[in-house]
């Protein structure tokens, strides 16, 4: 949903590919700039959209001061789903190709009402990992628990 | 921005009346019912209009389970302005019609970048005092406060 | 419910005079150490009975080391009603017995579920003063709002 | 100590059994639903329990509205022991049987006074993979270390 | 401890002042820039300093990007003395010369181990204030409830 | 910058070996006992340096009443390295020597300003891995993002 460079969007371009090719509909698409109010703004007009169940943001989520997605979702999340990140940050470590820089981001995850989102990095390599080992089996079932009872 | 009466609003319309007879500019005016992405989404957009300097809404500031407008507010907020829901209390409690009922609202105020928002209760009584006593006299201090530096 | 002195409880007895002579029904009471996890277990037993309404306690509301019940029913409170400390502390104040001993008090208030807990001072006047002034003239309506909707 | 299914409560009676083969002492066991006051009560009596040091329960760590057993212990830890969590969640993750389903579960562990607490999700095999890979070798330790000094 | 002009400290002085001629002794005195590593530094000398009882810093407590003393404050604090804030806000809104302009301040003070912190706004009315009604009257009490058991 | 025993400081000794074989300059050494002042004023100190870029502390991160290191850090940190702490404590785990033993540890890192700080375990073998695997590779990188833009 968020990327920086606004003509291309590698890893906002294997979102839409993961997505549609496991069988899923694409709802929208959006490029937000690295900034409070229009990411506050892009989350709460998806949020709206009856058709939407699942967000996935790309980038905002390391350590500049314009990284600043993370710390905006985490004020208006109804739960955080702690162990995403957790588990994308080991996934990353045992890359031989990520390591250690795998502890510079604070990708995350989190419900709010009966839609869950999920905030990667900006690399293509962790969208890619994201998307296919964690996102697309488990977030299905997510909203599905989301919603329960 | 945040009312709960569709047809007649009648604290939204004391805010307008407050805002124009003391030399303020209306930019913009919208109703939203009491559930936090409708409301995120108004404040975002009102945050995201460059003529706004200042957002202030009635409503959703209670204790029943629909009132979620502070709730949502705190969350993004980057600074909470917390004298001013104590200040306003205390004014509260001064008028004998309301007395001990002050302590049932939870009246705030914060900055979001350069902008300054105020959450009112609901009541009319309550909008009025709060635009007269604390907002058109703060407001535009604040506001340049905000922005110094 | 919280009380330091086992044998004479003047603010319990307070309390309790004061909620019978109003025409509510006193279910229950208890004297309880300064002690989190016997503060938590009072507070859960009376929140687990039906009966019960409104739970107010008096003590541990300062600042020495063994005043704990604010900090522990800060962690279970489902909203505070960060109000009600507020205007306890500005009436206190405004008592020329007590004058700036009114900052020394954490008195506050919230809910939990459906039922609405105060946290008062340990001192019989400080007691007199919240039961009369605040928490019988706005309880019975704020139980009302908390199970509204 | 706290479980959804009344009758049959295969993960308490994994954790039972795994206490006792240890040659640790089982001091009690009871039944809580998913009910915030219920849980707190539950958790204060075992607490309360000069014969405890260790407590473990079972079931409220995922994400459905339900799932309160980790929000209700954060509210009450003095410390939380955030390592648990994301030990138990990379050891899930290894399991094939488990693997993204991993990242789903809010397990933690947490200190109140000189007593742990480890909240496990309500599956057989989630307890059992905790019981034996983590709480067992650690516990003993955690607690003489929470009461050192 | 804390001021924005080097040269003259109209405030500090009062403070100094306030301090000697009320009987008490003046221990240390520092200058020191709206930074929040210079405002550790300066905080935690004075706190590592056994003749310190209590301290006063005047300024940064407003709504510029500047003013970072009270969030900074509050990272540390073991307690903060939450009443502190709000009967001064009341007291400054009383004054005709102040009157809604309370608001705007985040005075505040805390307890850190067993030492007492006050942090006002920068302005000479506000201290004298804050040093005469509530300060001078009740720090030595603080200080020793905060030291007691 | 923070160990317990303080004539031998063997994790002392590895960090400053480590810091110093891998080219970089060693700018300063202190030793710091539990106390959560003291603490406060060695980071300050090393904090308000112009010439450290990176700090490394050792100790303090455990469950004993004692260890304050990472409660007193996470009150100051402008943004906390949340993935540090995961990564460090799943390495750990993958240790034979360690295995369960890793979720003891509180180990975690944080930026304040333009500096980045990690906060290591006691134990010398910790302090190498972490050194190792996790600091030396990506610190450079790390305090250039966090003074970028
Ligand atoms: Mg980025
Ligand atoms: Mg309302
Ligand atoms: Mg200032
Ligand atoms: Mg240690």
């Amino acid at each position: 949903m968020q990327k920086k460079e606004p003509i291309v969007d590698e890893s906002g371009d294997i979102i839409k590919q993961e997505i549609i090719t496991s069988g899923h509909r694409l709802v929208g698409y959006s490029l937000v700039p690295d900034d409070k109010v229009k990411i506050l703004k892009a989350f709460a007009e998806a949020l709206d959209n009856h058709e939407v169940d699942v967000i996935v943001s790309t980038g905002g989520t390391g350590y500049s001061k314009t990284d600043v997605t993370v710390e905006t979702l985490r004020g208006i999340f109804d739960r955080e789903v702690e162990g995403f990140g957790e588990v994308f940050r080991f996934l990353s470590y045992e890359d031989p190709q990520v390591r250690s820089a795998a502890y510079l981001s604070k990708a995350t995850a989190g419900i709010i009402k009966d839609k869950v989102i999920y905030a990667l990095p900006g690399s293509p390599d962790a969208v890619k990992l994201a998307m296919e080992k964690l996102i697309l089996p488990e977030a299905p079932h997510l909203v599905f628990i989301a919603r329960s009872k």
